[in-house]
């Protein structure tokens, strides 16, 4: 099978190292419009060649938009427009569903297309970031499967279950508001965290110094890449406010137990807080 | 040497581990209030004895408070009170050094004591989780030295020396500052980022599936115990709350940039975020 992967970074670039590696794709074309990038994805074989989006889409048998998510919803009816009447079928990776789901909806290839979001990725970017086994034993979201057709569904279960990833199907409005609160909320909390220390600390030796492995794995998120997080935070936004809502009111009730020597109360805090632990090996 | 330590927790007992391992103890007394602490502590081989606290410091040449910060601050002017008259030498490994330094402050035997911070820790507490190389090339603070005398100074330094710390000086209330924006604020964080998680999503099985990679070390401090983060919270209060309101701030600016659709504002705080990479690897 011939696999086009628009966009070779942390995701699409990791798909294309395993779906080959592993016997699922035979060739893989890649589209990566930026000339560094795409150099870098072939000489560390990425892919088999960088083609223009025409010739990726008419030469391979699925595609997969891997690309920040503002791009990625004007990208897709230009591909389901190019594969109408065909046998192809494209798939996304993004954090957020609904606003894809939209842009799909009412296309005459509509069925072509299928919606899912592996839950899976590091806080780098870029086909530097792609590495094997980034997929292995997580979970992958698939949306909205009844707007798809079963014969396209099935085909791309097969290409996630290369990639050893448990599938779960949802709506793509419960999937948006479930990632804001499980994995945007945490990447907004390390870049407010980052933007705090950076404020407070005017002495980068002393953040060297002190930062412990503790402050490390909490602000790691921080590092993530703005071209990626800028669309989904703006996509997903009421679902992300509401979040960011329930998150400042903790964070006071934190202040208000420590501003009041109430020690009785931060302790029952953090052991509810503690529950985590049942869920988070 | 004999080296007593009191509290045979994380840190304690990691400190018994590798001091003994290494050569500097060649043996190490336990002081362990926990009966199942105690018996685990033996069991697993942190201590040579478990013995009450008069005889370990009797029998000790330096004596390690490694017990929470609320703990300390009760046991050492007692343990000072028995060391007067002596060339032995008590230390203490707390996060929060002011309080520690107060009550030293004025006490005959103060020049035996020296106030230290091992920055070094993992989530998990109790016998069990102590292991050795936890210490190995992270940072050591040593507090108000001018107030201990250098032969205990010097010493002590051996001991952070065979744990492979570097070692900083710093004055007590300036340590409590930069340990407070850049470790107390991370347990916080993470602390809310737990309730938030929790009171959003009463379905545990969705946190489970959900929860990528990035989602679990951003949680990951919100594991820590409430025995040993009431007292450092408590204790570290007037900058605790200094720096959260500065983080509900950075929050606030967050939540306005996305509720005013202002993704160049967005794309401004994530990028000033990003900065944090060039001091933490």
């Amino acid at each position: 099978m011939i696999i086009g992967v628009i966009g070779l970074g942390l995701i699409g670039g990791s798909m294309a190292v395993d779906l080959r590696k592993r016997g699922f794709a035979e060739k893989v074309l890649g589209v990566e419009s930026d000339r560094l990038n795409a150099e870098a994805a072939l000489k560390i074989g990425l892919a088999d060649e960088i083609v223009p989006l025409e010739d990726c889409v008419a030469g391979s048998d699925v595609v997969v938009l891997a690309v920040p998510v503002d791009a990625a919803t004007r990208l897709l009816p230009r591909v389901l427009d190019m594969m109408a009447g065909t046998e192809k079928v494209v798939i996304d990776v993004c954090s957020v569903k609904e606003a894809m789901c939209k842009v799909a909806s009412g296309h005459r290839a509509r069925r072509q297309y299928v919606a899912t979001h592996p839950m899976a990725g590091t806080e780098y970017s870029g086909p530097w970031a792609a590495m094997p086994g980034l997929f292995d034993g997580r979970a992958c979201i698939f949306c909205d499967v009844e707007e798809s057709s079963p014969k396209a569904v099935k085909l791309i279960e097969s290409l996630y279950d290369t990639l050893n990833m448990r599938t779960i199907c949802m709506r793509s409005d419960a999937h948006d508001m479930h990632v804001a609160y499980v994995s945007h909320i945490s990447h907004i909390t390390s870049f407010a965290l980052a933007l705090t220390v950076l404020d407070k600390e005017k002495d980068e030796k002393h953040i060297f110094d002190l930062a412990s492995g503790g402050f490390s794995s909490t602000v790691r998120l921080a590092k993530s890449s703005a071209d990626m997080w800028v669309p989904i935070l703006a996509q997903n936004r009421e679902n992300v406010l509401r979040v960011i809502d329930t998150y400042i009111d903790k964070m006071k009730e934190f202040r208000g137990a420590i501003d009041g020597f109430d020690e009785a109360r931060i302790r029952e805090l953090i052991e509810e807080g503690n529950k985590i632990k049942r869920i988070i090996r």
